[in-house]
């Protein structure tokens, strides 16, 4: 058997603890899979002396873990610490001017410094692998490399955070509110004690433009996502989505479009979206994450399965290193970084579908008729509309008025929002969520 | 750019066209990704002359497809005609003896010849490759092989067979019988003249074998498959597993087990089996397919797409070329193939599960207090238990008889059939439907 390929681990929380108890139990198996060995031979993390189950002292330890990527007992390094910038951004630039490769867990970074990093991978003929960094333990990011290779995409969407998709469904299933649901979920350790990088849906937009970048080809434009969190769902948009056949989950979606001037235009948004009860997405339930992509001569491909934790990560973790100790080195984002190309914004104004619309209301005369007039004025058109449930907001009792409407352009309902904004019949914003489209 | 990647094709039928449709629409595309053009340099078909929609003529034409192998521009060729043995076989070894790889749809000879194949092809350090030969468009192959390499998988399921489940769901949503909607399926194409490769179940136990293979690092054992197909599916069937809350899918399935000497064993099972409607697999429905792994760390994925057609199939086909043109070659069923390991078939005595049991009976007195007494002689205990629907066998009316049993032993299941074989009580032998376990 071959020399092994020596990997340094930097960060030994949840995922590092689980890369670690991963190669160490199913080390054969993956010297065979792998064709050779994969050895750790350095480790670093803040806390040397913290029990985490297993014998750390069987590797080397650098207090600096930025060191880790000049150490001559190292092939490859997997950086684990998280952050789009500090140390982590530090290491990777580290480690591929020592001529080493990188696979990381690390979406933040990948989003924000990923075509940085792929042209560095590049240029040293290094790997940069970040297969956990996107749904977990799915192999969604070979999936579209590699298995869709041959298809040009056309849209890639899906269920990219768990912590939210376990909040959603959740409150689908108990009726319980957004608020106590969290704060379960905080307890159990589903949900992080500061939950605003999840439930704002950041996380999502980050593993949104790094799918969006390998599909199309087009430069990571992370700034550029429409992002909205799952805040505002109410048990009773859970309700009534229901009573009209959907399920509410927080989507990540993803294509690309060619303006009247021949630009190609990216549309990245993560909203809420309503999702009918027939489409694979709707029985996705707790933390788990699934993806679509739609290719044109694959037509549509599923990929569903753990989207966190320290087993299902470490296994994609994994998956890299033994790709990389067969040799498979290939271009970060499938395609040579100089040749990923940076793609406008698309205007989703003239992008069309159907939506529903929560408003939340006075109980008195002329609402609805105010709400509807504005519907009118701004040319959208109502397919079906529920007066329902009460909740308080700042003390008082308001009725919920949801609708949702037929098949028209977006720019109405932008436009019917604006015709309606500082209406003293609203007593807080309505919410607009989409419904996907098969 | 480098040098070409250049392949010969065998075969021009609907997937052979698709190839060549896929690989002049996204050349440009395949040759960014792949780091050098695919080209296709060969081609033979039984009929020169035949109009399918491409220009053949640009192509150089073989009568003896057996000879595209060893033409001095071919690299890799890709067989697309099909059969066990026969062309098919005598063009994969001749492509080995040659030294070039080979692409294949090739199920059959996978299943029957995948070992001797993938030495011959390890020997010559030539790559074989065959993504489109299970579950058609979808990368499950490169799932196993790659994605959850780092995993010992437990067990690998799905539904494998698109004409199967585009029936039962068919059945499902229509209440039809089976014969009819199987007529409707062949008149619209979707199932061939001589149907019963797809609806006994061989093309299912064809692609299981090869995901076994892969999955547990056995050698491919197609004869050991357990293999019952949809034929004795009644639209009563469906009807009385949908008012339990299941859906009835074909479902191949593998695990293997140690036994007591310490053997490993390899189940191996394609039934038509209930699918309880919470579990994804319910919802896969027309020719889609859909493959569930297990692993270790990584925990259950799914993989869903279309499983035929000459788009989807395609893709697969170009996906291995685009691998092969990036230099990946690789072990064909993930380990050397010397390193596959035989394993005999387990013994499905002592497993345990549900089961749905469905009798044809004769309308009179007794014939239930007979079932009753065989299962309670049996040990098997009965969970609930419907009499509904009638049916003609031999063009007298019969009543049917269904129960689900409480989760127990295989074994009791089949002493209990024993029981009853050939009592005058039933007019046909009982159908088995195990149900699925999550």
């Amino acid at each position: 058997m071959s020399e092994p390929l020596r990997i340094a681990l930097a960060g030994l929380g949840t995922v590092g603890g689980g890369v670690v108890r991963l190669i160490e139990a199913n080390a054969d198996l993956i010297a065979r899979r792998a064709g050779r060995p994969i050895r750790i031979t350095a480790i670093s993390a803040r806390n040397r002396g913290k029990n985490r189950g297993f014998d750390a002292t069987r590797y080397a330890w650098e207090d600096d873990m930025v060191i880790l990527g000049e150490r001559d007992d190292v092939d490859v390094v997997v950086e684990l610490v998280g952050g789009a910038d500090g140390p982590a951004l530090a290491l990777a630039r580290t480690t591929f001017e020592a001529g080493k490769g990188l696979v990381t867990a690390n979406k933040a970074m990948i989003a924000h410094h990923g075509l940085e990093l792929a042209k560095r991978a590049e240029a040293a003929h290094c790997a940069l692998r970040f297969e956990a960094a996107v749904a977990g333990g799915i192999p969604v990011i070979k999936g579209l490399k590699e298995g869709a290779a041959a298809n040009h995409i056309h849209r890639v969407y899906g269920i990219l955070n768990g912590t939210c998709n376990y909040i959603l469904s959740t409150m689908e299933d108990t009726g319980r509110d957004f608020a106590d649901v969290l704060a379960e979920a905080q307890a159990k350790g589903f949900a992080e004690s500061d939950p605003s990088f999840d439930i704002d849906g950041i996380d999502a937009a980050h593993k949104l433009s790094i799918l969006a970048s390998i599909a199309f080809g087009t430069t990571i434009d992370f700034g550029a996502v429409d992002v909205t969190g799952i805040r505002r769902v109410l048990a009773a948009d859970i309700a009534q989505a229901d009573a009209l056949g959907y399920y509410i989950r927080l989507i990540g979606m993803a294509d690309v479009e060619t303006d009247a001037t021949g630009q190609t235009r990216l549309f990245q948004r993560v909203h809420p979206h309503l999702v009918h009860r027939d489409h694979p997405l709707a029985h996705v339930d707790g933390a788990t994450n699934a993806v679509v992509a739609e290719g044109n001569f694959v037509g549509r491909l599923l990929f569903q399965g753990a989207g966190a934790g320290d087993g299902p990560t470490a296994s994609a973790v994994v998956a890299d290193l033994i790709d990389i100790a067969r040799g498979d080195i290939g271009a970060p984002f499938s395609i040579p970084a100089a040749e990923l190309e940076p793609a406008p914004p698309a205007d989703s104004g003239h992008r069309t579908g159907k939506a529903y619309l929560r408003f939340t209301v006075a109980d008195r005369p002329g609402t609805l008729a105010e709400i509807a007039a504005a519907m009118r004025d701004a040319g959208v058109s109502i397919e079906s509309l529920i007066q329902k449930g009460r909740v308080e907001v700042a003390g008082e009792s308001r009725a919920l008025v949801s609708l949702v409407t037929h098949h028209g352009p977006e720019s109405g309902i932008v436009e019917a929002m604006r015709l309606l904004d500082g209406s003293p019949a609203l007593a807080e914003p309505p919410l607009v969520m989409h419904i996907l489209e098969d």
